[in-house]
């Protein structure tokens, strides 16, 4: 029996997300675009799906694109937009600490479409300086794409600010992977032009993700095909998941309100108590997102410390599960330079699900494996 | 209570798959990329159905690439090459009758990356002529792509003989849409470079498919991310549904060997009977895929025809679901030009679930339906 604490990596299913899609996936197997009544009503369950989903968002139910995951969102918001209005510009401003699918697709754009990234770099709070992005504006930047909440070392963007930022550039559209945000910190996605979602993080279903295009924004498709998705996502919809997606969200809001201050304190007891720890240092910042703590020992390495919790009963990461295959940890990389702290990387996740007799176990299970092994 | 007669559009999942999804969606919710043991648990489960997939289909594990769906295979294929491969040339030939995923993917590389495609015309069997391929191969054509079998007419490409004419150009690949072809027809991916299935098509999950890709062909990624589905695929895994397309293939191979002779014979049976009809004529080719009927009735549009259809407890379908914003069959409009037969396409696709009562209760529907409306 293990005590997961990955849940920044995935989450299990809630259980009343599952036995309604089971039912909607029985149920309701026509496709949403036949014509025939079963096919109408199918559609209008979905619809209904997209305006919660958008009134839980506060935004219109047009501004909702269903995807099959985050990453998909992602790659949609971002070369999308490229796509679509290269003839603008083709310089965009990223953070160094995006997810793999948000750097992969810039390099993608470098690659195939010559495309400029300016990378901004992030201090040792693991945010960017506004400072920079101010000056890497410019005149042809079609896009900048900062996440809220860093998957990593959990460092929350000073997203408002950004906004304020890029408010000042109209042709300019600010995307936002908002995939460690959604139901672990307070967000708004006023003024942002594109926000990514994802199910599978929010006790929600795997192949399951939104795009929020707020409707002046225009895209270009990444997967051609049929009029789904306002013609901006082909593929027969995938009506069962995205007509859960609506009460998946729905509990991961309500979860998070009523859960909000028993994170933050667990979060708090954890970080105190690993600060004790002899050798023992802190990679995310102090006010980062409470449901994400990145420690590092600098005498026990990643593998060895994942080991011996696992052995211990405790999983736990040491770097984005997407990202697996690097040895080190690319975002505390940017934030620290020390070679023993970048090798020994950990990253443990926080949910509701928890109770604090875990979070005692997993110290105390911590603290034997630096004794053991540091 | 319907009779459904739309099987090429999506189909009812198996029990069998929705039970076993059900079951290793609850209990493998780690992600198939996390290192401890339960990640390592569902990464075996999923190499394993990849291995079975590939033995099925009798190609390699590594030449298994689990998508979202048979559009994103599709894009994944036609655009992979398209951006890895366009130093050898920007010139790629389809059939003018392919699925919109295929048709929009190759006007996406005109529209961004300046690629010029050749259209080959179908004939009234709804096929491609092979001289015409041959004339329009040139030193600089990167990709073929023709389908296995129509959605619409459900006619069946010559591939064999395209097989041995792509094979002359080394250079060139060979990319076939084969969403319609499984557990539909005998099929075979020897000298197939790239091969698109759909699950839904098979009695399968929507939000699941595979490109098959051989170990020699070298394509870039759609979708940026991770290093998942080897690089190609960014995303967490959807480990259940891939877990279980596996059984989904497995299941409809043997349904369609077990069935098959049945199903030619309600094909047999509905064609004849429609024949006897006033003022109807038949869209399909006589040596279709069995599974597909493809009529007009010169006196009655699609949409009359479904709706009475539907009153009387049958869903057909007039076109391709993922063209159902389009008014006429784009694909039938390849074959015949005269309106009355364009303005009253219907497809009525067959399943080895349905039994001899079905088709002579959808015939007599039909029959009325000609002599109230037509």
């Amino acid at each position: 029996m293990y005590t997961y604490f990955d849940y920044s990596s995935t989450t299990p299913v809630n259980d009343d997300v599952l036995n309604t899609y089971f039912k909607v996936l029985k149920k309701y197997y026509v496709n949403s675009d036949s014509i025939y009544p079963r096919g109408v009503e199918v559609y209008n369950l979905m619809e209904k799906a997209r305006e919660k989903t958008a009134s839980l968002l506060n935004v219109l139910a047009k501004e909702v694109i269903f995807t099959c995951s985050g990453s998909e969102a992602n790659n949609l918001a971002i070369k999308g937009t490229a796509l679509k209005r290269m003839s603008y510009g083709k310089h965009i401003i990223a953070s160094n600490v995006e997810h793999s699918s948000v750097e992969n697709s810039l390099k993608w754009l470098k690659e195939y479409l010559g495309f400029e990234v300016t990378y901004l770099p992030v201090n040792q709070q693991g945010v960017i300086e506004t400072a920079d992005l101010i000056k890497a504006l410019r005149e042809d930047t079609i896009l900048v794409t900062v996440m809220y909440v860093n998957n990593e070392s959990g460092a929350v963007m000073p997203i408002e600010e950004i906004k304020r930022i890029v408010r000042k550039y109209p042709a300019c559209y600010l995307h936002c992977d908002c995939v460690q945000a959604v139901g672990k910190i307070d967000f708004d996605l006023t003024d942002i032009d594109l926000a990514s979602i994802s199910a599978h993080k929010i006790y929600g279903l795997k192949g399951s993700g939104v795009l929020v295009k707020k409707q002046h924004v225009q895209i270009a498709e990444v997967i051609s095909g049929g009029q789904q998705e306002f013609h901006l996502r082909g593929g027969t919809s995938n009506a069962a998941a995205n007509i859960v997606f609506a009460k998946t969200l729905r509990l991961a809001l309500e979860a998070f309100k009523a859960n909000k201050d028993r994170i933050i304190q667990y979060h708090d007891y954890l970080l105190q108590e690993l600060k004790k720890l002899d050798k023992v240092v802190i990679n995310s910042p102090e006010d980062g997102c409470p449901a994400v703590v990145n420690f590092s020992c600098l005498t026990v390495t990643s593998q060895v410390m994942m080991n011996a919790l696992s052995l211990k009963g405790f999983e736990v990461s040491a770097s984005s599960t997407c990202d697996s295959s690097l040895n080190i940890s690319r975002v505390i990389a940017q934030m620290y330079q020390q070679p023993e702290r970048l090798q020994g990387t950990i990253r443990v996740s926080i949910s509701h699900l928890h109770v604090l007799e875990d979070i005692k176990k997993l110290i105390e299970a911590i603290r034997e494996c630096v004794e053991e092994y540091g």
